[in-house]
């Protein structure tokens, strides 16, 4: 309240006292509201030590720029085994680690239609008994292998993967190819007909993909997410723009190629026909960028933000390869058919790695549409994009908003902005069904759990420099 | 001014009245702003007249509602000379009608261009004389012909065109092929790269597409028109999504036809290379589902806007085939290179029908990136399209505008709403050198001139039905 004196109405301003605010305002004082919540609860000691870590903000600028300025080019498709180093019975999944004890449906699911895919069962189901056991096989994070995978995220040795690179660094990520949606194995089906597509995207698809980036050479695909940006889509359930403009790349090499027009003619209707292809190809450019901002002492910036449909986990820049897990929410969204709440699993996937990186959720406000598939008004997409900007260190220079007057996407989430103001990542998602092999019901809106950014928070301030 | 009792300060409401407005809130009383304007000068006897036309209000919700129903199916490509009964000597140009004597630049220089591209003369210039002489040759509006065309939009017997259809009632409708951007026979340039490209353009370009057409099936352009808008395409000056979703349709025909394959894959290279590829799909879709308007009496909807680079041509569903015109306007802009307002030609070519349909200018809301070729603030793009609420008759049932809450686009502009709102029409448009031989020089924003709105009205005046 500022000083005053003889008989003027007081100024006040109210940070958060809403109660307060009332009351002075009914007295006839000039009240100006500030919206401020307190960080979140335990948080104040560790907040204040990261906060006083004096090597915090350039650790967090140097963060930024590595995350927005290394190049991510498309090299190759390679098949999973012998790229990854995995056998048969080597697994990959989505998420921080878990074992099937805990795994919910749609990775079990997955699991089976995997181990059947391998042909080290005949049938999904006969695979219970292998991963029940707890031997005999391998479950490991995509992310432990600088990989990543959608919802279940299941990778093995037989399926192809997209390999990305810095060129500046030779580094590489990778991803699976993308299925289509519905009853698709990283949505925990696995019926005839999902492993028959399988084998196709392994025989057809991916050697005829591998030629045609071969011939064609590297493909910028952070010039393609640039662009879509700028046609509606957000990189996480829109992708409809860079699928096309990704296709266009590779048509002329896929055209020229040896290969019988009959499988270039499958191969471009299979790709072209599903407006998701794309987010295989946005998540391993934005795992690479993350990854360069890795390791960097007193960084408080999230790297990784992975679900495998039991705990939701991040990564952050000051604390190596720790994960800060908590469990996995429930998705509000538009459901397919008749499914409905009690259908959808919690949250899945590694594809929240888009919006670590500043897209997806964080960059709906350029991809209003999206709101007819996760739900909601799109004043709400807007607003939340918006929302990010008091979360993260900076902007995206490559990547902009055209309706926010093409400011930058906002990049690179703050754990410390985080607790201080309550606010979580917004995530757009599909929603799986939480039976194993039901597929896809839904898809919607979704943020982590609060209490891994105090997690993360308090093993910052463990490591925090010493104060001078 | 409302009735008043005792010492309450007086409420006003001022239409439009600034200064009387200012006047009383200074002398304390609560002032109402409405924004209004008088019609535009010498229009009031003509607006009493056709707005008490007792057919008016069903007339214009016929032309709407027939505007917004009709299909508009791409069934083929034809060569233009047999399809439109075009001699070797027979040119088609954009806009309303014009002679050789008041052409502008663009429009001789795409004329002169069209007679080397028809091997009258070996060299375009040789052609002035045959032009300039009056006689030995034939040229019509594109739109006395059931076409349309971008520019300069000449139209010569070896050009190849597409062909819409709407199959209830058979009528079709044609536009050229687009050539792409820079230096282009459609702005008017006409070297020697022009022309090999015209006739690469009529010797693999059209019979391929014809083929893959034909195998394909009717593609349906107003089901692709209503994505564009989802993607950041306003279908006049942004149809990049479009031109990929259109690719996407005949990929497959295209690859499976026996044609050589290195004859495919520079069709597809150049196909997705031009974003403005869809534009001459967009613009005869448009001119079909408005020439559906044409006739009905009493109505005051605009069924076409067509420039021709000297004058600004309109004609309306209540006058049947007779044009109004005006001076074309300078284009306000961004330029290529070192061009500047000096070097451009007035507004020109028949893709103002986007506009006429409720897209382009009408839809710039949708397609905040067009910003970046055309000038002006992103805030700028979304009020034009609110702003065109104002003189439209309805809102598309199928080509909506995310980020207004979904809203249809501003369709069926009524000749009476622009004249007592004297808001005009918002354009935007490539900009053409006004020398023959330039080509492009940028691209920006225009209005028809105020002037063919009244003359219009007039017409409409004229033909009222008699007062009961």
């Amino acid at each position: 309240m500022s000083a005053r004196n003889g008989s003027q109405p007081p100024n006040v301003i109210s940070a958060g006292l809403e109660l307060f605010a009332d009351a002075a305002s009914e007295q006839g004082a000039q009240v100006r509201r500030i919206d401020w919540r307190p960080p979140m609860p335990s948080s104040e000691q560790a907040l204040a030590r990261v906060m006083a870590d004096r090597r915090r903000v350039q650790a967090n600028a140097e963060a930024l720029a590595r995350i927005t300025s290394t190049a991510a080019l498309l090299v190759d498709v390679l098949p999973a085994g012998p790229t990854l180093g995995l056998g048969t019975t080597d697994f990959l999944h989505a998420g921080p680690p878990i074992g099937w004890d805990r795994a919910s449906g749609p990775l079990r699911g997955a699991l089976l239609g995997a181990a059947a895919f391998e042909g080290i069962v005949d049938e999904p189901e006969q695979a219970i008994e292998l991963f029940a056991s707890r031997a005999g096989y391998s479950l490991d994070p995509c992310h432990h292998h600088s990989a990543v995978g959608p919802m279940a995220g299941v990778i093995s040795a037989s399926m192809w993967l997209f390999v990305v690179e810095d060129p500046s660094t030779g580094r590489r990520t990778y991803c699976s190819l993308n299925e289509g949606l519905g009853k698709v194995l990283r949505y925990g089906a696995y019926s005839p007909d999902v492993l028959s597509r399988l084998r196709w995207m392994s025989d057809v698809l991916g050697p005829l993909l591998q030629q045609a980036v071969r011939a064609r050479g590297p493909i910028d695909l952070k010039a393609i997410l640039a662009q879509m940006l700028q046609m509606g889509d957000e990189a996480h359930n829109r992708n409809r723009a860079g699928t096309l403009m990704w296709l266009r790349e590779v048509l002329p090499a896929l055209i020229d190629s040896a290969a019988p027009s009959s499988d270039v003619a499958e191969v471009v209707r299979f790709v072209s026909g599903n407006d998701h292809f794309f987010l295989n190809l946005a998540m391993p450019a934005c795992k690479l960028t993350l990854d360069s901002a890795r390791d960097i002492p007193g960084s408080t910036v999230v790297v990784a933000m992975a679900r495998n449909g039991t705990d939701f986990g991040i990564q952050v820049a000051g604390t190596g390869q720790q994960w800060f897990t908590g469990p996995a929410q429930l998705v509000d969204g538009l459901f397919l058919g008749d499914y409905g709440p009690e259908d959808a699993n919690p949250d899945i996937g590694d594809s929240a790695i888009t919006e670590t990186a500043g897209l997806g959720g964080f960059a709906m406000a350029a991809a209003p549409a999206i709101v007819r598939f996760v739900g909601g008004e799109v004043g709400d997409a807007i607003n939340a994009s918006r929302r990010m900007y008091e979360i993260t260190v900076g902007e995206h220079p490559m990547y902009s908003i055209p309706v926010l007057g093409f400011r930058g996407t906002p990049t690179g989430i703050d754990v410390t902005k985080v607790v201080r103001t309550q606010i979580l990542p917004q995530i757009n998602t599909g929603m799986a069904g939480k039976q194993a092999g039901v597929g896809q019901v839904g898809a919607g809106l979704v943020t982590p759990p609060a209490e891994i950014f105090v997690q993360a928070l308090t093993a910052l301030a463990e490591r925090a420099a010493p104060l001078l």
